[in-house]
């Protein structure tokens, strides 16, 4: 399947620019895959940057071309919704390292065509954000209305507000946190160790092969699915339903709906998503640390902050994010006199809430953006 | 290494009579492999029966025949311990379908001598207690002075005062629940498919093979452990904290402590558990619903235990089996009337809470079994 995602047609561009990374490497060009919404207005200050989480892409507003499913927040983006492109031109890009048009381990080498597979170098949150500002340059827009984002997405939003918050008037920072815990690492950890256990991974060589590593990255989803959502979602949504036939079957079929409907997210995943990618994002929001650079202190990080105006968003039911990573920065921008307006919801979805039909959240995000909703 | 395994003697009986089995098959004969500690005392009144979890042994004081690691509990087991062997003659046995010396996937077959794999039926905590039940019976003892358990142990405790509460004065359960919740079942659902993901598993018939499931047992253990500890607990031991060489790979290397500790703790596993044995009992675990058989009321499985003296912990830090299933359980005692002493205690370390030390539970358990510590 792997080969089918990689022969869709993207809308992107290629800047043949160099990229610096984190790393001390550098992309000789870079290719930005990018989807946008609602009119730039003529003096180009309506433009609004929705970042993606781990397994999202640029199609946030349109059906995705693999699984022809609407796109994954058609809900919050499209005129008349809370991020209304009637008012605004709204951008999402895919990240650096993902599989759906921008650079990645599926890149083609330069020289001898082949895909890097692991020779793509390991790519950071910043340096996403990165390749995001190029992109702009490349269109020209220099100052965004709002950077949006929720989990993954809004430590881009937050990697942002740090490396350019003079290019950013609103940043919007929904189920996020400014670090990966002990926690969000030991299980992106198991992710990783199950697609590399996959013998079909072939040390990420598989582009050309018959085979790739679906069986592994099934699992990884499926671990990773657990935690997207809240034990009380799930015994809500399944308890201890048993399948249609209603009786146990003493064997190793799925039995419980629970584990039928893991079993058809870890599989329906692997039609739209690329093991290699995996593996990179999830070391890049492991590596994410915003205090990092500032001797652990996260104040540091917002230091030339104080100007943009931050609307942070937890949920109560978010176990893999929870409300006092969101606490935590809120009290680094207050520290440095940003303005940061912070509310936890209460949903019932867990992680997962920010992607879902929670009325409160599309009124915050329509109020974060200057309009009511 | 699952060959060295099935390689090491265990002191066992194999009882030749038929053990029905709650799918409706038997088996023919049953063997249970179990440690003894402490005299039995001339009216065989003074027996305790330790049931262990999901992945322990009957090796709960003595060292471990594989790893050479002491006992599972051989902090609360032993002379003058709070499970004390000068005053009770403790009895800990191999749960049917495991994989150190009882019964289970690895058992050969009657007739043709090679193992059963996946041909050994389905069993369940029920069972797992019946098959406990014939040893006692072979070994003479009547009624047991007490039964403890933590987590699967637990559950097989509250199996036994549901099953034969004439047979126990006392029942300790901790850190356990009286049903698997949802996203229990869900965490067991993908290491089973981690397990049958790795070609290696050939359908579970890889006994007589070169190759055996590591890498996908590795996984599923990594994707357990998680659970069996704390987000606290996490962040307290390893929290962000590199390796030694205390830079970033940039690569895939385990870069960060917690995750070259999951990686140990994956591997390390497969040296002493076989992948069959994990699947069962797994499966065993996500069946268990004491209320299942009494039209979903918990307090009918109690109907007859109301003489039986219970004594139930739970710990704050446990997010695997909550608080809130201990106190369901506590409630359901109260409603037939039973003796129910229930504490939640407060400890760092997760689930695993019930393994580590814990004064405060020693003390408990002490009292429990009407001595002091």
């Amino acid at each position: 399947m792997a080969s089918l995602l990689h022969q869709i047609q993207h809308h992107s561009v290629t800047i043949a620019s160099s990229l610096p990374l984190d790393s001390g490497q550098s992309l000789p060009s870079v290719t930005i895959a990018y989807q946008s919404y609602g009119a730039l207005n003529a003096d180009k200050s309506n433009a609004v940057l929705i970042c993606h989480a781990l397994t999202g892409d640029q199609y946030v507003a349109s059906d995705h071309p693999a699984t022809g499913k609407p796109g994954w927040w058609a809900r919050m983006v499209g005129p008349g919704k809370p991020i209304d492109t009637d008012r605004f031109h709204v951008i999402c890009a895919n990240v650096l390292g993902s599989c759906m048009g921008s650079s990645g381990p599926a890149t083609p080498d330069a020289v001898t065509g082949a895909p890097l597979g692991m020779a793509f170098p390991v790519i950071t949150i910043a340096d996403m954000v990165r390749a995001q500002a190029m992109l702009l340059d490349q269109l020209g827009i220099e100052r965004l209305h709002a950077v949006v984002g929720g989990s993954m997405g809004g430590m881009q939003v937050l990697a942002w507000s740090a490396a350019y918050p003079e290019r950013i008037a609103s940043a919007v920072v929904i189920a996020s946190a400014a670090r990966h815990s002990a926690q969000n690492i030991a299980f992106h950890e198991v992710g990783r160790q199950a697609i590399m256990a996959d013998p079909d991974w072939q040390d990420g060589q598989y582009y050309a092969s018959e085979r790739a590593p679906t069986k592994g990255l099934a699992v990884a989803r499926m671990a990773a699915h657990i935690t997207y959502l809240s034990e009380e979602g799930l015994t809500e949504k399944f308890g201890r339903r048993l399948q249609a036939r209603d009786i146990k079957s003493f064997g190793f079929d799925a039995d419980f709906q629970v584990e039928s409907y893991l079993r058809h997210q870890g599989l329906a995943f692997t039609d739209r998503f690329d093991a290699n990618a995996y593996l990179y994002i999830t070391r890049a929001m492991d590596y994410f640390d915003l205090a990092d650079p500032h001797d652990g202190r996260l104040s540091g990080a917002f230091s030339a902050a104080k100007d943009v105006r931050f609307t942070l968003v937890s949920f109560d039911t978010d176990w893999l994010y929870p409300t006092a990573e969101s606490r935590r920065i809120v009290q680094a921008l207050q520290s440095v006199g940003a303005s940061a307006s912070f509310v936890e919801l209460s949903a019932p979805f867990g992680h997962d809430s920010f992607l879902l039909d929670v009325p409160a959240l599309d009124r915050i995000v329509a109020g974060a953006l200057g309009g009511g909703f």
